[in-house]
């Protein structure tokens, strides 16, 4: 006999959380659809020279790598990956801009620690132009980052967008050339504070006027207006940095009219997203009663998807949701709760005696009306059958004896309030 | 520069393609939680010696098996051992009958063939009992193929039912034990022939007479209740051929309650399914219009799902949808079509000029009514922008330049009929 477990660092969920974890995937699937992303299925394994081909890297120690025959494949790490491979192997077949979403497990063997998942969903939209992409379809990613969280009703949130240009045009103008150790203390902020940053940068032998020059940079507040006028008065003689402002007011001033208010989104000139990728706008969605647990919505443009595998340049702007760690993390903080149905099934038909084809032809009923349902057939006692459908949160019952097949009343018992009348099939149908 | 390509043997599909493909997942989908099948997502990798428990067989060898660290892992080769699994593992707090369907992708290193792929998708149902299992279940299950094939659209269908019982208990009655070859020839009457049945069998060494009972035997045709009558005519005094007998009137007596139509389903006896797995009523499901490929759903009883992981006993009944190839033949044989469409965008908003605010507006109103939309951003001219909407098969187009911002009367066209007419946003809303 062999103990039943899986592996450590997998998710696998009860029927409870697993209905629950649905509802958020079919949440998030629904508002890619609407802003009309095309769905993409690529597959799980790759072969390895092409899901490595950028080489190197943090991630590549995690991968799920191995052979099978003369063959060395990998288990894919990201979305992005095998959007890239995809979009350059069919760049004939399809119609740029090119709208995806893809919503997929992926594999990364991770050290095992609470809360990290070795296999977990990513829910990734992008939209990739051939040889450019209007800065318009920036402005309209946090629409839709906004239409899911509202929807998902996780409580407020606000989108964080920044610009690459203008942080690299900034530290340039300070002749600052490798910028990446900065960013990194400075995406600390939020978590040391400001002196620790001070401290931090001073530390890097950056001289004491720089220092006050990037703190009252990234300490420009306000609303999105007065940060952009804020940017300006600086004065900075920098071409990117003058592009990334534009960009960065297109893309705010839009925004709105996609519906997403104001107090959603929000300039923050202390976020920059990784390092080597991004190089324009970037986001990050904060959760505002759970900020601890970072950003739930991430991404931003960049200027070519597909270098390693083709010279087509293929700019393009996405996000990533990682829902298999945000569910985990919503779930531990209790600020998502299941409604308590383990199943679809919204009545339970149970027949009171032997004859069961007077309750077969209800449920038949219900289903072709709409109404998710199922027949309990085991034998037992009226409780073990009731408690069945308590166990899995079905709120309703319909009984049938021998009474309800002569009249067609059947007892329908609301297990939430416990009440109990008689009605026809078509007058529950009706009321349901 | 690595060139973009797939390994073989894995199948990936462009928009158009991808598009039918999720309407039938999602079809089987919505049929299966109509039913109060409760959703499963479990590990597409686990350890090798969980998945692995049953041991030998011709899978093993396909299965992608590897190490990661000390670990020993394998890929998921069917949905059935994980279900196996989970309901041991997790016995305790699941409620049974556990009703579960998984739809997921499997791996299998098969040799590489047409038709046939190293990833594909199953959509599994399964019910599994606690000790026992009303053969009621059996039942029901018809009406769930019945339903997903009725939606699915692909033509006249039946549903072939048999029970194992019956064959084993006749067998048993001739003095034949090892009824495993017999049932293989018998298995291929459709493609060989009565004649070269009657041949094979005889060339095991079984003696004429017997022969000859066993042709009579799957001969055995007619309706329903006929073939009933023949087999109860036979008189064969054995335990399990009158089980099989009750088991499969009980079956064929409730389907007709469940509102399939007798023209889809009927007893053959000469289906068994696999030689060691099912142990009552079985199931294949048969296109009219296309035989040749075989079963397109299949299942059926058996009497302990996880023997390799508890002592608890747990019967069930199930079937199993190969997606994948399904949808790679029923496309091959152009069974199934697809409408055109690309994109699940069913309007494309077009501005004419560089103020696209008003055109935002306009795809938010939209999608909050419900209907999927995007905006075209990009410049160029208007044929450009026209024919990406016709490459993604978007049936409605949207024009907005500064007349349509002053009058708030859109430029509407319909793409199929090439009509176009000036509306206003809610009249588009409302014909829509």
């Amino acid at each position: 006999m062999i103990k039943p477990s899986i592996l450590p660092g997998f998710m696998e969920l009860l029927p409870e959380d697993q209905m629950l974890f649905n509802k958020v995937k079919d949440t998030i699937r629904k508002n890619y659809e609407k802003f009309g992303f095309i769905p993409l299925d690529t597959p799980v394994m790759e072969k390895s020279e092409v899901l490595l081909a950028k080489g190197g890297g943090e991630t590549e120690k995690q991968i799920y790598r191995f052979s099978k025959g003369d063959t060395d494949i990998s288990l894919r790490f990201d979305l992005t990956v095998p959007l890239a491979r995809y979009v350059s192997q069919h760049s004939n077949d399809i119609a740029f801009p090119f709208r995806r979403y893809q919503i997929g497990k992926v594999y990364r063997g991770e050290r095992n620690q609470k809360g990290r998942f070795r296999e977990f969903y990513q829910c990734d939209i992008d939209i990739i132009g051939n040889e450019k992409l209007s800065i318009m379809y920036d402005a309209e990613i946090p629409s839709v980052i906004y239409s899911i969280f509202k929807e998902l009703n996780f409580g407020d949130f606000v989108i964080r967008i920044n610009n690459r240009k203008v942080l690299n045009g900034f530290f340039k103008s300070l002749d600052i050339e490798d910028v990446s150790e900065i960013l990194r203390i400075i995406d600390k902020i939020d978590k040391i504070g400001a002196d620790a940053v001070k401290e931090e940068i001073t530390a890097l032998g950056v001289s004491a006027d720089i220092v006050e020059k990037i703190m009252s940079f990234i300490a420009l507040e306000g609303n999105n207006d007065s940060i952009i006028e804020g940017l300006k008065a600086l004065k900075i003689e920098n071409e990117a940095f003058t592009e990334g402002i534009a960009e960065l007011e297109a893309v705010t001033n839009h925004i709105k009219y996609f519906g997403v208010p104001e107090e959603n989104f929000a300039i923050d000139l202390k976020i920059a997203r990784g390092l080597d990728y991004y190089t324009g706008t970037v986001y990050e969605t904060i959760l505002k009663d759970y900020p601890s647990i970072g950003s739930v919505c991430s991404g931003g443009r960049y200027d070519n998807l597909a270098g390693y595998y083709t010279n087509q340049k293929l700019p393009g702007v996405g996000i990533s949701i990682g829902l298999t760690r945000l569910f985990y993390q919503l779930r531990e903080a209790n600020l998502i709760k299941t409604d308590g149905n383990s199943t679809p099934a919204k009545i339970l038909v149970i027949p009171m005696d032997d004859d069961t084809s007077y309750s077969i032809e209800v449920s038949k009923t219900l289903r072709t009306a709409g109404i998710e349902c199922e027949v309990y057939f085991e034998k037992g006692k009226l409780n073990k059958k009731l408690n069945y459908a308590n166990k899995l949160g079905i709120p309703y019952v319909i009984l049938i004896g021998s009474d309800e097949v002569e009249t067609g009343k059947l007892t329908f018992k609301d297990m939430k309030k416990g009440e109990q009348s008689k009605l026809t099939v078509e007058e529950i149908i009706n009321q349901y």
